[in-house]
């Protein structure tokens, strides 16, 4: 069985496919979209993920498809997202023959889809893209056109919207995934049940992921968390006001995930961070108490932290969230929930209530 | 006295103000624009360019208009149309504090433009971009929404489509070009005036401006000229079939610049294209010999070469032309008249035509 989705927005259409066995049907489906034979193709993965094979399937598909693939990969982690290594790969795509017409494949998860579809993005001034995501967090970042690249100095700051050609989610490569980065994961699928699916919530409630499931329960549990993400995309294509929702239990975990160094990984820190902005949301008459113990209790039995670790002091948390571009002179700024299935922005957010929050969970968890 | 010509595509409409003194309404012409007070501003410019002050005064109209910007200037040439330069500029936007609601503003040619342009259609995925072509040749290059920069291998090979918020062409910065800047940029004029304007064509025969002719006529030369930049721009924003017409002198032209070593400057070169280029059209039939005459007799009467320096060989003018992305396994494909005021592309043009036009050349010029 496979899923089809798809993502319409005022600029872009394109489908979203989600199932078991999708690799094998890339050249089919690429061709199906609109890419004629004979053009070329830039497959993109990391030196983790290249050994499992997914890369070159993609690549074999095309090329059989009639679409001469190469396949290129980098270094893992987010070091990668560099203009350096866009450099690298403009270099690869004119010497892979890629032209006007042809198209890059990223095949991998956040890092390499933020990078490859920048080089995409880009490359004479913009050719087609397709997102392979082989991670359960890339679920959300190959949705929604955002591409882009670091500066020493600032994360994504160079960058582009940039919509893929189609998104194809296998999720027998989710199978593969090492426990701890399947749990990072939950914690998005975790924030799109609260965000808008209170029925995925509720059934993450009364069965948790904490591994992975087997490819028909992935295929329901990407797919429903997929279509709040293609949701918000689609009212609010460029970041105003809908799509900052998305960032529920990010200002917190950016801030979070900056003071640990990056020992704890993205879905860790956004984990703690849709905690601790729950409790923010109590003290702010947001949210009533007993929708924030659901949020806590459900990020807690998908074996994510609920509070960060016992040893990381307030001050560089506090220090981080300053630099925070939603910020404004009247105060901070956060997406907090109302309700689970419910989230809005809240503007003028006093620095005290975010230092009370941060004190109380100290408090208790003495 | 101004003339306000407007640009609108599916996805951008902007004003292209030209006459004498806009830069001293810079300020208020970006507030009217949409800028809001406190947005911060990026003024990029050229070493060569600098000193004429230019720059500075647009950076003081903006600050005292309530935009604070800054002032950064980057060597003159093609070199700096680089990743390196761009990467300069982003970590110049972030200490000027350039965010999201800020701008970029190019005053120079078009290397500036395109350098800071494409900076700024990657900036935080996009921000408002302001031309202020300082140069005859980038009445051309500042409408439009074509930026990027090139690679060691590729001129222009990295870039996007990225419309200003508008364009600020103030003539008086034209009285300082060196002559032959002057005329270089005269030969785009010609070409627009072949590609889509013939009264502007038959102007230019009754009245050569083979130097800067004061303000008032200056105005009217260049609103001519980008009027037929506009009408092509709004037909085909996106360079397909109507947008190559645009190439008119530029496929010989390219070549030849190319083979001269970058001696013979942009203009030159393509004043030389449209020249071979006319004969081409004569050879296959679709140009009248007596139009043929009339456009190598503008350009001569306008100080621009009709052919090539005599000690260019053609082999490498050949083997340049050969890299030429639009030629196809068909044949050759050039922008070519049909008459004053009428440009097509012809497919399948056969190498030997090409190289039987050169060969007709060298015997005339002996």
């Amino acid at each position: 069985m496979t899923t089809r989705l798809q993502v319409t927005t005022p600029t872009s259409q394109y489908p979203v496919y989600i199932g078991a066995g999708l690799l094998a049907r890339a050249g089919a489906l690429v061709r199906e979209a609109g890419v004629e034979e004979g053009a070329r193709a830039l497959v993109v993965t990391d030196d983790h993920i290249r050994p499992l094979g997914y890369a070159d399937e993609v690549a074999r598909h095309l090329t059989a498809a009639g679409i001469p693939a190469a396949v290129t990969s980098v270094p893992p982690g987010d070091g990668s997202k560099s203009l350096a290594m866009a450099e690298r790969l403009y270099r690869e795509m004119l010497s892979a023959g890629v032209r006007r017409n042809g198209l890059v494949v990223a095949v991998g998860g956040g890092v390499v889809g933020d990078l490859a579809g920048f080089a995409a993005a880009t490359y004479q001034r913009g050719i087609r893209f397709v997102q392979v995501p082989t991670t359960l967090l890339a679920h959300d970042s190959s949705i929604g056109g955002k591409v882009g690249v670091n500066l020493a100095e600032a994360k994504n700051l160079v960058g582009a919207f940039h919509h893929p050609l189609l998104v194809l989610y296998d999720v027998e490569t989710l199978a593969s995934l090492p426990p701890r980065e399947w749990r990072g994961g939950m914690a998005e699928v975790i924030k799109h049940g609260i965000i808008g699916e209170p029925d995925l919530f509720a059934a993450l409630e009364a069965s948790p992921y904490a591994e992975y499931p087997g490819p028909a329960a992935a295929e329901r549990l990407t797919a429903s968390a997929c279509q709040v993400k293609i949701h918000v995309v689609e009212q609010d294509e460029r970041e105003s006001e809908l799509r900052m929702t998305l960032n529920l239990g990010h200002t917190i975990g950016h801030a979070v995930e900056h003071a640990s160094g990056y020992r704890l990984n993205h879905g860790e820190a956004v984990a703690i961070g849709m905690c601790l902005e729950a409790d923010l949301a109590v003290r702010l008459g947001w949210l009533a108490a007993a929708e924030r113990d659901r949020i806590v209790e459900v990020v807690r039995r998908h074996g994510l932290p609920v509070t960060p670790p016992p040893d990381m002091p307030f001050e560089p948390v506090w220090a981080a969230l300053q630099l925070d571009k939603k910020h404004t002179q009247g105060g901070l700024t956060f997406a907090l929930p109302r309700a689970v299935g419910e989230v809005a922005v809240a503007r003028g957010v006093r620095p005290e209530d975010v230092t009370r929050v941060w004190r109380e969970m100290e408090e208790r968890r003495r």
